[in-house]
């Protein structure tokens, strides 16, 4: 999957969004959205779409020495379309290179000045003669439209959990390509049976994506119970997760306690006010229970934002290891609830319930009746099964399971 | 006194509660309460009451292999009565061993099933030959009532202080006639002059018996301000108290600062709902600040439970070490206060009402003294008078002593 | 400054007081308030003002052994006149000594008892020879005013800064003429630009003083937002912060910032009730968010409170580095805000309002972008640019700049 979206030109606006979000949408159904140009957007206003069909800089024998065929990096995104010829010296200015790291080629946009311009290695740009170059951008910016996609899986419940990810990075495979993948087998692995709350999934370009969805859904603001953005999930490095703006929402509390438990090497990390689309669900009007989980994090690692962050940059097993702790976090978070204990004066009397009985012959039964001890003990509404485990040092899930036991014996309720 | 309790046969119910109670009485005057069967008690119903005067297995010539007159141990508590003969394969249901201790004999009960069985030493059954046996126990199972016991201790104030142990573990000289002991002394010194909390001790038999009580003495439990329940108090074991579900309750912080203060070793655990009968004081309904504390703590030693729980596993020092570090903490709740500063803007001028003067000859008066400040600037209604010492370094005593001389200037008020 | 206070002789009262405060006033005007003997404030009454014109110890040949026109320590503060012949051994008990500094002399006084005595060094009393002794004070204690007096320097707003230094101590150089040099050109510094807050310097006998003024200001006090106590702020040693009583009042926070920012080593204490006159502005019943700045703490050094004080002991390095961190400090509260965010839903649009660009040129673009994200996201009316400045772990500066050009963008609102 990663490597059929690896080629395709992406931008916050354009066919390339579309195309990419056409794959998704083999491995799960997507809702399409088109937003037109001049939408207002919260503080934003929706840009004109940009689509490109062909750039490149030529030497004076024609060669196409940088070549928008070979990689979309090469283009300044939103570059405005021009056809000339000029003398090098004139075409620096135009020119970003990565000084530091010669042999890569630089990710660059400029989404809102009418601007062109193109990436190149270092190396390249050294080879080049004195000389007088044609300059090609054959990109359009018009009136179109912002896209982006959902995908629901249904829950038990309408409050919801989302999961976003960012669709608008051209041929770099970690960031995103890998979060788009993670996000979409999730989603697969979410819908195997009916979970607790309803989960969605959000493919949307970064920053005026995300505001854009969140301009159009001021109504179901209140249903977001918890959320995660997905980005940079494919690198060999350790997990980071990086924890909401309040810190202890139920999704941090849910992440560090499986990020721990799960004895993986890991971060967690401070909520800072930049990095991915948590910037806008975090924005302080909002303040959602949204946090971010990525291998390296965000611009931490030299390949960030150039064409080193390639097919090869990724690994299957790293790709697979990120879904395989959301699975574990969702599964903690849509199972946490706080009930109520009906019998909260003593200890009701668990043998005359059959709850010891049934017991008998389980190996954990020791475990499983300490964990209804403290669930009887800890539900008074104010803690959670979560509470519950990280006091109890008890798995979550002998928990969890001590929770259903007592719920169908009529002594806790929701 | 604990050699004198040691052989009884103690349950949850019958006469052997009864003669402990008895033995006790001697001590300190004791007001018996018989709730009989079948009285509902919150959750739980009074069960029939247990007596038992022999019960044996003997072997084809007669000889008794194991003799419930030998120890209390032997026979399975609640054992309904059976007379019978059966091969030993047939027995082997009925036997409980540690295979771990074969030199030890477990204790065990049934409370809430008809069953029967008998408690014995692994290298006693080893040494039974094939063959058939005698089983007699001789027991009575049926109507009658739940003894527990109370003795209360009259201070200036209808507030109270429970103090609890259970009463109904046979012949575990730990497990709990050295907590009985402890307690019994503790009246009797806590009565040597007027406390300012009155303080309740109960001796009731465990769970069901707290039950009883708590279900018995609903209209004042508002009254039960502090409490603890006492257990394993007599091993050679450094002292370990578990706090309240509340954690930050009165007693919890006096009992952490008298440990502390006193230099013993010692251990500060968290609540746990299991245990003893704080398991029921602080059931989420109650939430009573109920502490508990023991040497060794509940089930933290190999002999807990097994007949090596003996006399000689106890020692007068430890139970003197345990009623010591009772005595501390009670003078340190009962002296704690609020107090409200009468003059609370700016330092009052204590020269003029003599409380310098009256420091002038004694050796600690520059610590009288910055007690003195110390209660008058903390003395906002929301800090206590332990907050004090803890927040100034200065002992607790010193602190109550300047609290008391600046309520004699009327400086401040309870 | 300090060199010209030296000699007098200051007390509580008197006109040491009054020619220190007129010193004073060369530098910066001050407003003298004059309380008269016997007005009652709060708990306390302006005593009697006390004078000295003379005061010696004379052997029978006539030569002052013991000589206040040396030096003002010499004399018992506020000693009764005394004229009269008595043999050593009956003088003795009016003398006070250093038996541990042999050579220095205390300083002593006894403000509300009728007694007189002289201070001086062990090595003079023990090469006195018995003998009779002419003993003269030649000091009046009438009824007369107590002196102290104000300094504002006026802000944009009425709220106010208190920085209270003692002038009651006669010839010890750190303690407090040091606290009142720093005080007097902390007030001409904050003068240089209109600030916020409105400053408020009182120079006052230390206790007395501060009772008087708090309860002549008693319809000031809701006004007074913050405030430091200087004293002791020119001995070598490090800077030693104390709390406020809250601990957690904006001073505090703002001092700790400061003290680690700058990396000078230093010392943070809790707040104590005894001290300086924060005692009195940290009563519970005004409870002021006023903290306490030293160098070397209150009777926190030998010589501390004897001749040994004097001009040697204190450096200009030290008290140019108090006052520079006075000046870090009050830099910062002067500035610190809570905002609010205007645009709280999403991330506002920056580049369009010229936020970016304006940026393009500055080595440091990258940071205050950061601080205005920053600042953004955390104005929700809870935070303060201190908390976005801790939090972020950028320089309070850089946050408090970028909240300015946010504010000057309409974004945000104080």
């Amino acid at each position: 999957m990663v490597e059929r979206l690896y080629p395709l030109c992406r931008s916050i606006t354009g066919d390339g969004v579309r195309a990419t979000l056409e794959i998704v949408g083999e491995y799960i159904p997507l809702k399409v959205h088109e937003v037109p140009t001049g939408t207002q957007v919260l503080d934003w206003t929706v840009p004109r779409e940009w689509n490109i069909r062909d750039a490149y800089i030529a030497d004076a024998t024609g060669r196409r020495v940088v070549d928008f065929r070979a990689s979309s990096l090469h283009v300044l995104g939103y570059s405005v379309p021009v056809s000339a010829t000029m003398p090098l010296a004139e075409l620096r200015a135009h020119l970003h290179t990565l000084p530091d790291h010669p042999a890569w080629v630089p990710y660059r946009t400029n989404y809102y000045q009418p601007e062109w311009g193109f990436c190149l290695a270092q190396e390249t740009l050294d080879a080049l003669p004195d000389g007088e170059y044609e300059v090609c951008v054959d990109s359009t910016l018009t009136d179109g439209h912002l896209t982006y996609a959902e995908h629901v899986v249904p829950g038990q419940v309408a409050d919801e959990v989302i999961v976003s990810c960012h669709v608008c990075h051209p041929s770099l495979a970690n960031d995103n390509l890998a979060g788009i993948a993670v996000a979409t087998f999730l989603a697969r692995a979410l819908a195997e049976r009916t979970p607790y709350y309803t989960y969605r999934f959000i493919f949307a370009p970064g920053t005026i994506g995300a505001i854009t969805w969140l301009a159009r859904n001021a109504e179901r603001i209140d249903r977001v119970k918890h959320g995660l953005v997905l980005a940079c999930a494919g690198d060999r490095g350790h997990l980071t997760y990086k924890q909401s703006r309040r810190g202890d929402a139920e999704i941090d509390r849910v992440m560090r306690h499986v990020l721990a438990a799960s004895e993986r090497p890991h971060r967690v990390a401070e909520f800072t006010p930049y990095g991915y689309d948590e910037r806008q669900f975090c924005s302080p009007g909002f303040d959602l229970g949204v946090g971010s989980l990525t291998r390296t994090p965000y611009a931490g690692y030299p390949e960030y934002h150039t064409s080193a962050d390639n097919l090869d940059f990724v690994s299957p097993e790293a790709m697979a290891d990120t879904l395989a702790v959301c699975r574990e976090a969702f599964a903690v978070l849509d199972r946490d609830r706080r009930y109520l204990n009906l019998s909260p004066y003593g200890e009701p009397q668990l043998g005359r319930r059959g709850l010891y009985d049934s017991l008998g012959g389980r190996s954990d039964a020791k475990q499983a009746q300490m964990a209804m001890l403290w669930v009887l003990n800890f539900s008074d509404g104010e803690h959670s099964l979560l509470d519950v485990a990280e006091r109890s040092g008890l798995p979550f899930d002998t928990v969890a399971d001590a929770a259903g036991a007592l719920h169908g014996a009529g002594l806790i309720k929701a």
